[in-house]
């Protein structure tokens, strides 16, 4: 079987290429050849049957991810399962459950079936689940036998810790947070127990083989992102970065698509220079990142925090934002919560693709403006990326019953909307000294 | 009587600097030096008593603004009193009473007695409402009067559309939107009704006298802000700006503090391009930003929205931000939202501040660090901006009674931060060889 990629290379245009060119709005060809310079990926296994095809890269639109997944502590699969349908009606393009603990399979399963946009999964957190969360137990073949079931489960993409080296240790180790990454602590401690190297790393091989017969796009871990501002640019990162970019080598020339991952926690004025690094490292390949959090000291409002560092991540070239929750930090996020970090990110993603100037980008932004000064409230809450929040927002607003033009925020005769038109259509035409400003004052 | 500005210029240190000095932990030679170059204001009017002074300039923590006040139609004196107070517990560092409709003196006094913070106004709006918003009676001679009695109670900052001049109307009504701004869009109507020059600007010297006597600092309002994406750096936009420069020095030239006020909305990309010019065409004075919100597609959110552009702004010269609600373009803000609003620009001015590398910027992120490092769950609390919010998500997720050493989002097991310090008490600083990953892949 010839992957995706491999066929993008002999210059096919796949079907799943089609659909995806049809919802950018730009030629087969584009996409095509996006795919074939790796800075574009089509994560679409083919056993993933409800997928609607999507793809990834700093020529399309910016795609927003959202996580859910059970903890070992709280929710169920049911819960789970809600949340995946609130997170797509909010409008997400990309879904990983990150669940963890038993019978994961049931669940993927359950959610595979149902979910039409990529999907993802960290097999590191079924085989240390599977192995009764235990470090000595888990062996390197427990975690390519995950690795295989979950790719003929039908998941789209995976993410892989294969660049957390044991030498990167003791430059974790000099951090003020250490490793923040689920994975990728679960990874080094594995190192330290077993005085191996990764896993991930020295098998990878048969994880490329694994991943080109099911088709599974390989998303690169970083277990090493750093987990506050201190922690930022710092050796750690970029040394596991450094691998990561050999690694995206590795997968073009196995015919494995791949996407790498990215921080976490920067400083605001960081994330430009990342963005750079990342695309010159790793050789354009589409850069999937988590917010990033652009300060520390807000947990509570993550959601927002992050869709900053997000907006200014895509506009330099992040071409998947990894949403972030109100309750990141904290705890495990509600359905409601999982619905506040997709509106904040699609808020990120629209933003970056009007700031970077995608043909069509501004559109709907226009069709809102002409809504507005309408005072069309149907139409601008049909085009609001959350129309039900917004009526609310105004209703609560509203003191008439049935005039609707003006709101309750200035009011009729203070409506800068109404008083403007006024003045339009009064006669003003007849210019004054354009120069006057200079010569008065 | 010398103002606060002509003292500096005499190369004095006022009480007023020392304590905004002390808060920016900064020597006060430098916030006098900041203020005598004009790119610093320490609005300061000596009628309020109750004010702890604050500087707002690029050199310094970037400061946040909340908008409060009635609208014709909706709220009381009660319930904004009681929003100014949200507002200050949510951490603003100025505040501005927009309110509309009869006696506004009244409400205005309560607010300012009890305000510790810098208090603006926009005389207009009382002008138009003390004529019974009519145009047709609203003279001169009302806003002057206007001016000098807020001054006397003791505001210690006026937004004055002086800017926007006759001969800009018609590059108004080129755009799509028109004019957004309350106050520029009933200038515009009183300067086509009445076929005048703008009031503020004919009888601009009779300001300045009022500001200089009473020590008002004029935030010079910008009536052309745009008002959508599409209309984001136009012609009608940078003509005013251009007038404002040349007001901003006749301010100097009279001992007068001023700050400039700007969009609005624009696209992200813009966002640099503006505050660069703004400093160029305005002589480094301060820039007073609302938001700017980066997409027009998101009514119910627009405090994300505009804290994304905001953080941009900021970090890129903008000096105070004007914080926007979640019910922007729908209705008058609520007590929650005007706080929802508080927040996300706090989280934006810091981020701001860390990304600009005040000193001593990310002391607050990093002692955060080491509580979460520690699980130090009240510390955390005590460390957040809003931390009985954090409370709140974090005992949502709890499951254990008693246990705090890791919470609901990963579970103990799969904790990160748990499970890299089990690492790093293990045995692994026996480096392997750091250049074994090129090698083997």
């Amino acid at each position: 079987m010839m992957t995706q990629y491999e066929k993008v290379l002999g210059g096919e245009i796949t079907p799943a290429i089609r659909t995806a060119a049809r919802r950018e709005r730009v030629a087969p060809e584009q996409v095509r050849d996006e795919l074939a310079r790796g800075t574009a990926v089509l994560p679409f296994n083919p056993a993933h049957h409800a997928l609607a095809p999507a793809v990834v890269g700093r020529a399309f639109t910016i795609k927003v991810n959202a996580n859910i997944g059970r903890s070992t502590e709280k929710s169920s699969n049911e819960t789970e399962i809600a949340k995946m349908h609130v997170a797509l009606t909010a409008g997400t393009d990309f879904l990983m459950d990150l669940s963890v603990g038993p019978n994961l399979g049931e669940l993927r399963r359950a959610m595979i079936v149902e979910c039409p946009v990529p999907f993802g999964t960290v097999p590191i957190y079924e085989a240390f689940s599977r192995v009764g969360k235990n470090i000595e137990a888990l062996s390197e073949n427990v975690l390519l036998e995950v690795i295989r079931e979950q790719a003929e489960q039908g998941v789209d993409f995976m993410t892989i810790h294969a660049g957390l080296l044991r030498s990167h240790i003791p430059l974790a180790f000099k951090r003020m947070m250490g490793i923040v990454s689920r994975g990728g602590a679960l990874i080094a401690e594995w190192m330290v127990h077993h005085e191996r190297e990764n896993p991930f790393f020295s098998r990878w091989k048969e994880i490329l083989d694994i991943c080109h017969c099911y088709d599974v796009t390989i998303s690169l871990g970083d277990g090493l992102r750093p987990g506050c501002l201190a922690d930022a640019s710092d050796e750690a990162q970029f040394a596991e970065l450094d691998v990561l970019g050999t690694l995206v080598k590795s997968c073009r020339e196995h015919g494995v698509q791949a996407m790498v991952e990215g921080p976490g926690h920067l400083p605001f004025n960081q994330i430009e220079m990342n963005m750079k690094r990342q695309q010159w490292v790793c050789d354009g390949a589409p850069f999937f990142v988590l917010g990033p959090v652009v300060t520390d000291i807000a947990p509570g409002y993550d959601h927002i925090t992050s869709c900053i560092g997000a907006t200014m991540a895509a506009y330099h070239g992040a071409a998947l934002l990894c949403c972030v929750t109100p309750s990141e930090h904290l705890g495990l996020p509600t359905a409601d919560e999982v619905k506040a970090g997709v509106m904040a990110y699609r808020i990120a993603a629209h933003a970056a693709d009007v700031a970077k100037s995608l043909p069509g980008a501004r559109a709907r932004d226009d069709e809102m403006t002409r809504a507005r000064k309408a005072f069309d409230w149907k139409k601008q809450f049909e085009l609001a990326i959350d129309g039900e929040t917004a009526r609310q927002r105004y209703e609560q607003g509203r003191c008439h019953g049935e005039e609707e033009d003006s709101c309750s925020m200035c009011g009729k005769e203070f409506c800068a909307i109404r008083n403007s038109k006024s003045a339009a259509t009064a006669k003003f035409m007849e210019v004054p000294d354009a120069n006057l400003a200079a010569g008065s004052v």
